[in-house]
């Protein structure tokens, strides 16, 4: 009947070090291992991408992502052992929220009138 | 150094019934006593306050804004009993989501970067 949605984003300066964008971009670059087939699995232009990978390397204490010889598109890309890490304690984090807030959650829902179904 | 942003939205069907935006909302009109003055207080349109409250009192089983007579812009407003309790059951959510996560935030914060400084 209802659905919660629960956001972490961590920022860092004037930047989003990691959040829930990010987190399933470094997912989709460890399934893949590629940046492009990344992007495309999600949707998003490999433009956006990479600034995405570009911001996550650069608010870590070293990149999260790493690009294999070949070139920026030629040579594939892969988390760093720090990637593979960021990623498991966001993913951590989010778990850890939810599980949190879970009776709350259903008291709160207790008060929610019938909803209209979501129209698809 | 960092800053974490939690998010917490209840959907209700294709509604967010509540969330960040629709709590601040409350509390305003709990303050001033008026959907006018509140949604002037958050830099919001009458409109757009007038249009999220219809929203909330449609998805909880009764309304969490009441107006009084005198008419949408004269009579000023007020939470019901429901809305009380609803603005507090959601502010409880968010700080146990918050409290949940400060342990792994500050393991994750300390593998960030010195971050740039928030242009201001």
């Amino acid at each position: 009947m209802h659905r919660l949605d629960l956001k972490i984003r961590l920022h860092c300066g004037a930047d989003i070090a990691i959040g829930p964008g990010k987190a399933d971009l470094l997912e989709a670059i460890q399934q893949t291992g590629s940046i492009s087939a990344a992007a495309r699995s999600l949707g998003m232009s490999y433009r956006r991408a990479w600034l995405l990978v570009e911001t996550m390397n650069r608010c870590f204490t070293s990149p999260l992502v790493t690009t294999l010889a070949g070139g920026r598109h030629g040579g594939g890309a892969q988390l760093s052992e720090l990637g593979v890490q960021v990623l498991q304690r966001y993913r951590e984090l989010c778990d850890q929220a939810l599980a949190a807030v879970q009776d709350g959650l259903d008291d709160l829902g207790a008060l929610l009138a019938n909803p209209t179904p979501v129209p698809r």
